[in-house]
């Protein structure tokens, strides 16, 4: 049976038939590579998803973690996940040999990590924070830091998390009041109290290395002020011997509507429980220079909104195959034309109204999908592009697409979600079936990394005006690259090239219309409006790169990217003319309206 | 405090400044009333739906009814809170007098009830089920059944269910399969399988009145052999006495992802439980005439399907006044011209996306309560009106709007739901908040009473085509004279009533489009696309009707509903024009993509 996790024949089609990637084997960083080895991860990925993540799944939901006052109590069977994977190498698979990676493409690591988010996104979250975690490090912390904190990481031992909110502080991390008060031996006591951090307290791991935003006094106000600061659960000693507990205190967890197998807590950071060696304050070790955390923890936001892209995806996508598997076997009704109930009733994918609603998931999920894989690509070129320029401009281009393949994915793959329950009709909205839970689950993916408002204020308040609107640029320029080609291949490919030229010449326009003003807050009124209507034009242009790439292609499966791409020029693209519209006319209708007046 | 469940300030302006409710009272059926006794009601509702319904709300969703095997435990508020409600006389509120009724105008006890919705729509189910119940009965049933049943369920004692779906017929009721056997004593006897049967077991009432939808051996196939039957779970005597159990036996409970509070049951008809009389099968009394069982379930399903719109609009309007109080009240971060960290948080409603998505809940929500009203004051005049010219007029357009008034809350206040969550941020996404617990619930609305689908082809495959079009002719007549009075008006309003006019020639042109093929295949294909676009024209329709109603308003509500009227026009209405451009089209997509494509 074709698993309902992810489709291995799309995921090739996406490496291997359209983005080249064998052709990273010619790369120095990637020279003991080959297709062999890539599929070989694939496959390893698929099969310990399958038989230790997916499992689990509805039991990590349905019995979620729970705190007895001293310890976290977890499902065993995360535990053993973490295991396996930990065991598979799978999370350095990415990193440098040095560290005991695998120097995997990131583009490949990002395909075989969707695995395990599709099967059981709440256990994958804890190797998810772990990845971004010691990335983080590897880019910016001591050798010392590397060795005691990264290595054990690496070998399974230790766990991640990223401790950004506060209580007062959410999306505002200019207000972060947790402080950290140089000691003379070169560390530093924590204060302050973190919300919202995901993998914060259990028992999977020997340790969990927590990365804390805080302020030493005396530093600039704002988020200028902000450092960043490695503080274990446990201390560990220069010889990597595990100590005594850290004073980092689990204040209670949070009931979420959905992702319940992955522990959301509230920590308190140096309230006095523990107090290493008897000294007030939880010890944190400063990660590079004072005051420079927030640039250092984009690091691992960057990543962390690109992978929460894909976990939306792969969310989608795992709904989509559940849906698309019962409307193929579940008998109801008539065709239209059949007015004799006593012929037999046919599978529901006969009906219309349910092949629309499964062709707009696959078109969901798939379009996301290509739109996660290429930005996995981008950070490839990002790190091993033949020339600085084209290093530049990847990294460019990655910062322009990045608010979008997190944002997109969190939207429409929901929007997946809640189709592929109304597929299953009143057995979707059962806990008996899975889909479910994919739309609880799913729902958190717009508010977490950022918020939808945040990434409209990201995308349109810096990425499209920095650097003189060059990463705009250079996103017209790689379009045309690709409608060029759709012109040259002529059919419905070049009329959609021209549909996707005309709909980013409309955003490039209503972007300077916008910015004309001088007037900030009208520019940026409707920034959510403009990152949906950016959005679609973007995984418009996936699709189109999709179709180019299936041209040839004489499968069904090739059919089914011609028909997705159709549906999605047909159905998706012309909703941003509304959305165009509305911006180009300087919209001030919500901000207008006087606050007694709601 | 303003309550957090419905305005009663909108209340009174869709009653009093827009309908004219009021006037009602000049007909004999409501001539005890008045204003003051229409005040009387609503208060109550209010009363009875904040002490008694919503303070158990969280308690239902957490603590779902369970069955041990024998009986269904549901948590004692439950009982209580229909006590309350039972005695109050609300239930038979628009009744006859005769059965012990009040007699209230539809439109004033669709406003009542809609409190209940808002405060606790699990527990709401209860009673709005039987009031559909006893509707139906009192219709269609004998003076004798209406005594032996209609009269329990008005005095509290009694509730009632329906039943239509099977395991293997949901939206296809053609291949209903329970049969119905006749005994020489005039009753009959019921065997087989009920799916999806809300309230079917439960400790909460004397006797559960079920309907059950069921074939009378060697009548005709599909539905036009279906006939129906009141089958109660304990047998009544002649005089009222409740005599043995009957042969309705539970088998199982659905475990839904909302609505929890509401008991979802498989039931078995006839299985030889209980076999009262020593003879098997469940005892069941024939409703009016065999085989015209489908057209006295619709009776009940037209008032439920209006209903249901009603309790997904008041699980939207909840959720948008928590993310309003929410609003006003949460501080983070600083208007976009206030650089300086040290200045104080601003509550959030001050951020433009925060309003956005606060004005289009509201947008959505008292759009939706309008349509929602507007049908319940056709109702009123479908059964009062002055003339048979009056009555056939409002029964025809309510034919065409019950799609609709159905179909749009389900889809557009699920949606305010998620912005409410996005509102609260991390909060809104923990069961520590409420409004989480409203997104879950409202995701059924779109699912039962005919799905979203089913609805889109009852519109365009039947409403709009029905008697020549007359439907939608006098849809546009009620749509013209409205936007007549706003090009009277002037200003914003008459822009606004030429942008309805030309959506609303649209929709006309676009019908006639598609129904020209001849092919019902290639017309109805995207009818769900059509129903959400039509939909958008009549809450548009409705948002007009408000902006005229309120243009003389002086306060600050009044604003508000010019604000969401302008939200509207500008934000909402646009997005047709993508949808009707694909409709023109013929689009056939998804119809000629190959199964296996997918």
């Amino acid at each position: 049976m074709a698993s309902l996790l992810l489709s291995r024949r799309d995921l090739d089609f996406l490496l291997y038939e359209w983005l080249d990637v064998p052709a990273l084997t010619g790369r120095e960083r990637y020279a003991d590579h080959s297709r062999e080895t890539f599929d070989a991860a694939l496959e390893l990925s698929e099969q310990i998803a399958t038989r230790h993540f997916a499992p689990h799944n509805k039991k990590n939901d349905a019995q979620e973690p729970t705190f007895d006052g001293e310890k976290v109590h977890v499902i065993p069977e995360v535990k053993e996940a973490l295991r396996v994977f930990g065991d598979s190498g799978l999370l350095a698979s990415a990193m440098d040999h040095e560290i005991g990676g695998g120097q995997l493409p990131a583009v490949v690591a990002q395909a075989c990590f969707a695995w395990f988010q599709a099967a059981n996104v709440g256990t994958a979250a804890y190797p998810f924070l772990t990845m971004g975690n010691a990335n983080l490090l590897l880019a910016h912390a001591s050798k010392e830091q590397i060795e005691t904190f990264v290595r054990p990481m690496v070998e399974g031992r230790f766990l991640g998390t990223m401790c950004l909110s506060e209580p007062q502080a959410g999306s505002s991390l200019a207000d972060v009041r947790t402080r950290a008060e140089a000691r003379d031996d070169g560390t530093y006591r924590l204060f302050g109290n973190k919300m919202w951090i995901s993998g914060g307290e259990h028992e999977l791991s020997e340790n969990i290395v927590h990365l804390v935003l805080a302020r030493i006094p005396g530093g600039p106000p704002g988020v200028k002020g902000l450092s960043l600061f490695i503080v274990p659960k446990v201390l560990v000693g220069d010889d990597g011997a595990l100590g005594e507990r850290n004073d980092v205190v689990l204040a209670g967890l949070n009931h979420k509507m959905g992702y319940r197998g992955t522990t959301n807590t509230l920590l308190n950071f140096g309230e006095g429980a523990h107090r290493p060696g008897g000294e007030p304050g939880a010890v944190g070790h400063l990660i590079g220079e004072a005051n420079h955390g927030l640039a250092y923890m984009f690091h691992m936001m960057n990543e962390a909104r690109i992978g929460v892209g894909l976990g939306a995806t792969a969310l989608g996508y795992t709904g989509y195959l559940h849906a698309l598997d019962y409307a193929r076997t579940r008998p109801q009704g008539r065709p239209l034309a059949d007015k004799n109930p006593a012929s037999p009733q046919v599978p529901i994918i006969e009906h219309a109204d349910v092949r629309r609603m499964l062709l707009a998931q696959k078109a969901y999920v798939e379009g996301a999908l290509a739109l996660n894989l290429y930005c996995g690509r981008l950070l490839d070129e990002q790190n091993t592009g033949a020339s600085a320029q084209a290093r530049d401009e990847a990294k460019l281009l990655l910062d322009v697409l990045t608010p979008i393949a997190k944002s997109w994915p969190s939207q429409w793959c929901l929007e997946a979600n809640n189709l592929a329950i109304q597929v299953h009709g009143g057995y979707g909205y059962t806990r008996e079936y899975n889909v479910e839970q994919f739309y609880r689950d799913n729902r958190l993916n717009p508010i977490h990394e950022g918020t939808h408002g945040i990434h409209g204020l990201d995308l349109l308040g810096r990425k499209v005006v920095m650097d003189g609107g060059a990463g705009l640029r250079l996103l017209v320029e790689r379009i045309t690259r690709t409608t060029a080609r759709a012109a040259a291949a002529g059919g419905s490919a070049a009329g959609y090239g021209r549909a996707l030229d005309a709909s980013m010449a409309r955003a490039v326009d209503v972007t300077q219309r916008l910015w004309s003003t001088g007037d900030p807050r009208t520019a940026l009124a409707n920034a959510s409006v403009y990152l949906e209507a950016v959005g679609h034009v973007a995984v418009a242009w996936m699709w189109l790169e999709q179709l180019l790439a299936a041209a040839s292609g004489t499968e069904d499966f090739h059919e089914g990217k011609r028909g997705a791409c159709r549906y999605f020029f047909r159905h998706e693209l012309p909703k941003t003319e509304a959305q165009f519209t509305l911006l180009e006319s300087l919209d001030r209708t919500a901000l207008e309206l006087d606050e007694n007046a709601f």
